[in-house]
């Protein structure tokens, strides 16, 4: 089996310098961070200096969409400037059998660039369909859709994750030879975000878990 | 029972403006959700731009800690200017009847502030004790603990908890008088960090996940 060679940094701001053998630049495994992402945090600059927000997110077509009020501060900044976002997913503790070794496994992506405003209302509707659709399959079409007023108050934009880097620890313990032997416990303890049992409103039934399908999230319990 | 006035907020750039009935300004609401959390994102600045960057972080006595090798570009341009540190905690997603009342329950805070540095090796080794046992309790004394060369590659920085708000949601769904008669399933499923089953490195024995506890995520199922 030959492997292709690992694709170059989009650019010098995304090139990972601290532990490179957990970079990746290949646009799918970005994709399939930022599909995974139910929020985002996202790094701008104002005249007040730089803010760091998380918010909700979906990721389609290479792109990382987002949405807020027109009042957001945030949403008119990014309008203004070049921003980072960055998805993170924590799979894991790495305990090791020495204080320096221990970390963490996880899938992060860092992305650069500028947000465009999404300015048609048809867009606008299309991008909230797809949100509600990842979150909830087969939901758009049994809830109220947005009015002419709400939409008109809602901002959506998006960042093409064209400028991006993904970084990913995936694997077990890694200690010095010379510490294999301290009797302490090692290995990895997994962490997963799980859904639990659905609260349902009231007047609503209640909802079989099993039915949900989250992006990042497990649904398996009750 | 009478309730305290609601505290203001520590500055300007922390006042909520968005959504404030989310807002708080309680040292101890920030200190609790800064307590669970295994990560951080901060976004900093330096001479290519903006980034925001995810990293581990653990807090005590009011403070945020994070390391790191001394070579990391962040924590250079963190020892030379401002930076901004959220943690989230996403707990749920809250599905309404209308597509516009569709949210989210989470814990976040945000702070600003300049990290400082904890220079001496006496305090790096007892804030590496306070991370490894907040992790995993009673795990420092069994663990090779940093040798001098590992401690003097390390960087240690903390910020203070003094210029924070917090935002939590953590209600039910709020739709519009005029929607409460579509037929749709609306309620909120929970959302949570969970801990599955250790695997444990070769040559260490099963670890009940019992015998875990770990902030911010449940270390119930197996």
């Amino acid at each position: 089996m030959t492997t292709a060679p690992p694709l170059p940094p989009p650019s010098a701001r995304t090139r990972v310098r601290r532990v490179s053998e957990r970079a990746h630049y290949d646009p799918g495994v970005v994709a399939n961070i930022a599909q995974a992402a139910l929020i985002c945090h996202i790094a701008f600059t104002d005249a007040t200096g730089v803010h760091c927000i998380p918010t909700s997110c979906w990721s389609t077509d290479g792109y990382l969409y987002i949405h807020g009020s027109n009042g957001s501060r945030m949403l008119q900044a990014l309008a203004a400037g070049e921003a980072c976002v960055t998805v993170t997913h924590l799979d894991g503790l790495v305990l090791a059998r020495s204080a320096f070794h221990h970390s963490m496994n996880y899938r992060s992506l860092v992305a650069y660039g500028r947000f465009e405003k999404v300015e048609s209302e048809d867009e606008k509707l299309k991008s909230f369909a797809a949100f509600i659709e990842i979150i909830s399959p087969g939901r758009w079409p049994q809830i109220r859709q947005p009015d002419r007023n709400e939409l008109a108050a809602t901002t959506v934009m998006r960042l093409p994750l064209s400028e991006a880097a993904a970084k990913i620890r995936n694997w077990g313990v890694k200690d010095d030879a010379a510490d294999m032997n301290i009797p302490v416990w090692a290995g990895v303890v997994p962490l997963q975000m799980v859904a639990s049992h659905p609260v349902p409103d009231p007047g609503c039934e209640d909802m079989p878990l099993a039915r949900l399908r989250i992006p990042g999230a497990w649904c398996g319990i009750t």
